[in-house]
């Protein structure tokens, strides 16, 4: 009997050490990016009949664990307020380092009001460079702007 | 008598809203990015002499408080771990949502390791869009692999 | 010299306080609702030039201040994660009791997706009732759905 | 053997993933709301006697899990005091940037006291408008004074 | 400039002790319960225009202070979730040991529900008892069921 | 093989909810008040010899659970420093808003020391009411005076 | 105006430096022992007015410190829950790693109670030792048996 | 399979429930002092061979067990930074409103330093009082003072 | 079936203290230093394929163990912020007490970066001395100039 | 009036920034390592009161800010537990990381204790490097077995 979403996830994680699968052949299968296809594998989206059958069979999960892939999940990925993880750490010190800059430039150009993280994609890239390879990633999102009423 | 540097940021948010003075013209006088411009005058990067200089007679800053925006300050510019602006909230929820994608992508591109957030550059526009104008965020860190010793 | 909102929003307490205005008095000079210009003079939302001047004749604010008024403010207005004031607290404990219910049936309703906080309004009323009045608190937010790319 | 409340809030989540249930069906052989039944069936209300019995044979529960159904549950749905679920986070945020307005509007209706949390109701709708449809909730509490004495 | 409650308790608790005013003379003069008019002061209940003015009299405060106390304050007395203070730590402690006693209890002879800490009042007497006297305090709250919709 | 207390009192809630026991019965046999039964299953109290056999036998217990009745337990029933169960919490408020009042009031009738929750008693009562029935809480604790040395 | 005892302390510390004075001096005047005078100094123990008196002269305090020495503090004098200064956190470590053995051999001996920090008296001597001096404390505090009822 | 020490922790608290064997016959069997011994059994000190043989015959524990006993643990008994159990609680709060004092009284007779809690031992002994018996504990730890270099 | 990464770390510790093997051997099959290869065997590096086969067979590890070896872990190797253990804790220390002097050095030799926690190496020996041996760490990382843009 | 050795450090800090002093001229005057002066001058250690002169004679300190630098601090350098500052980070991270490898070395090598954080010193230096120069720390502490008794 599964309880609960996360239980899927460690499934999946399992049988992808297991059986060595990448993430970029799951995105073929899910037929997404492989940013929201991991995403949705890790228990931070929910998937549509089709994807989750695709994943399934990947994954050989049961009927039962399908079904839970279908669900929208309670999301939030980290054991903690302030993650450990050194890769994780370094967007979060982003966050916090960056996080009043943000702030300050979305309101010059837009005004008041957010930039979501709903209407929201995101793309990750190799960028080569002679000095040592460089992670590039691409975040684009809708603004909102405050209603007034 | 200044004894810590968010008394010079401070000064500078309150000479910016009494002199209407905007981020791109701080970072005209800078010479640098409008992103690395704003980050140092809010206190998370070190100035050199002569942009400090600059920033100062802009703000019309004291020489001591010019003196401050030359050293290393403490960084970090959030008051709470999980910050309760909404703006920057849903910068952390996208490390909270992604964390674990972030991290699963690059370690299947690059291996064990890290994106730098010291070696790192981001540029941020306006993604001009019919169904609503975007916020658009590039980020870019030198990856760093796990030295074996 | 001021140096953040939070000292307006307390020249504006201060001021409500010794001079007796009320909330209805302030939306009245602002133009919009009770809910939101309330919510704007406590540093949760920017003000238009005209309703920060409106807002600082009402209180006998400075200049320095109805600038203030205008800019974005880092909000949250709480000094606690979980409020200690009573009348707060029932409103943290209904987030913290309905909080899977709601969550269970805006997915059943839409789909995966939020229920936005920013293109959001409130409407608070009393409700005669011979058992005891109520207080009725209408909330509309659009409904934001998971992007998939 | 079951030894908390939690237990059969798993069971019935795992059985209405396996059978496919829905809350409205569950609002109907409970023969209350669809807001209170989810509630109840989440950990957060007390059944009686003969909602217990429905709710069993709905999800095919053992007479067991239909006794601890009627207990008075300890209560709280989240697993942390901020909470990491974007759909339920925007709850806490609407309780965090309209707390303090809440609190004076609320006094300046009724003086001092608070909105139950318990002499409650709720009702969730979907609100339709051609700019996108909204989620509509009308809450409702008692108004308590504080006694002096 | 007042710009907070807090400072209207810490100006009477700052009086008192200049002036050696014992609760039970503020009692008298608010004509209210010890217990009430204590936590009145101590900023957590709002007075009457008259209670106000006679407890403004005997702490010699200033007008803006007296209309202070008619508002109603942000409550919360402790400045830590867990009291360091040992008699108000053995309160909390009380809490901890029995909090899920009462909840039985209570539950055993009302249903599911709450005892109100709004329509509340607490008598604090000296017991005398040859083995050393006690602290005997009665707590009174009305029992609120949860409603059902 | 028990390695725990609240082992025994997963035990006992279990058994209770399956037989559908009392606390009033648990009382009888264990020939002492309700609340301190109660307290005493819930693992916040250590039995004899005698009443574990008694309680032993009412929810038919192992001798080994028996056995575990007799140990002082690890106390504390709560799995949060702030309770999120709404009856519960409503005592944590208790403290958090009056906790300055009782330390005024204890002090002023007995001078520096404490309420003892050790040598403590409590009784809880139906307070029938017109105007809806009441919760009556009597504590009891004796005066401990700060020893001076 | 002196709002709180901690500026008393302050007061004290700061004389204490300018002076050159030693607790060992503060305990003659004050009549107890160096332990308990240093504690009440520090806002940890109420006063009698000679004391007070005493300590006032010794440090040249104004008659408004004196009063409030005599007032029983809020206590606790550490800042932060887990205390970051090594000496302090050496007591918290023995604390953490002692813990359950105090408890252990406290029921073995005594029965379920506690060993009372009210009446409670500590000493603090030099123990001299060829492998290096040695700090010795004796702490004294009356067994408290759970009362049944 | 043994995982981790608390595993071997939790054996010998059940076994020594089952056995009813007490701490001062551990102590025997270990050679060392009772409160050593019991510390050593809670996972807090490493045994040497024969010590942990003799544990090992005296609760009738496994090989593997007795193989745990002689790896030093990772300390800390305690499940929260601030203990729930009274008894371990009167322990915190000494150190909470004594911790200043033990401070300045250690610098004041040895200068900047600590005592060990690492060259440490501690002796408990019931003190006869007809007043009511006491604990008395002597805690003896080495000075070690600041290196300068 | 493995689910998590910390499943393998604990059947190598439970292997290393059935087996008695000392992590110099296991460094010994790694090939690299033994600061390295424990922490690899402990959840915080990520081996290559030869390293995870001699590390399963010197522990006898399962295939699917073997491969969990090869992943890049969740990294983190304390269950609490502040670490409870004294041997960890005064690591932690020293980051608290020379913290801002590590950051004030580093800077005045170096400007404004960081000293990499990934382009690290680490040595650790014994150091003997007549007084007393020492524990001698090396630990070397790249310096990381703050990029300007 | 000085309340306590953080305003000293504040004093130095600025005085520093406007004198342009560099920390290598500090531990020249002080006549130890510049790792001890500089944690002594940011309020981590007591100096004697030839330190302390030579210190506020380079610092243009009041004879009463000297007397403060002679006083044992309350040490602890950061703000928060877990430290935001990148550079002090990156220590926090290694203490995390490392944490448990460090525990297993040292006690492979010394048996149960501890490495000393008194009896402690710290060489900091500049390694030249072809791939980027490195920051290189040498760290001393005693090793301190745990006593049995």
């Amino acid at each position: 009997m599964i309880t609960n979403r996360s239980q899927v996830t460690e499934m999946i994680q399992s049988a992808k050490v297991r059986k060595g699968i990448k993430w970029s052949q799951v995105a073929e299968v899910v037929g997404q990016s492989k940013e929201w296809s991991t995403a949705a594998c890790l228990g931070q989206m929910a998937m549509t009949k089709e994807q989750a059958s695709a994943v399934g069979e990947l994954f050989e999960l049961t009927d039962e664990a399908i079904a839970w892939l279908q669900i929208a999940p309670y999301k939030g990925s980290l054991p903690t307020d302030v993650p450990t993880d050194p890769l994780i750490y370094r967007w979060y010190e982003l966050v916090n380092v960056y996080g009043t800059t943000l702030k300050e430039l979305i309101h010059e150009e837009f005004g008041d009001g957010i930039m979501s993280a709903i209407d929201f994609s995101m793309d990750l890239q190799r960028e080569n460079d002679p000095k040592g390879d460089r992670v590039s990633v691409v975040m684009s999102g809708k603004f909102l702007p405050y209603k007034m009423y």
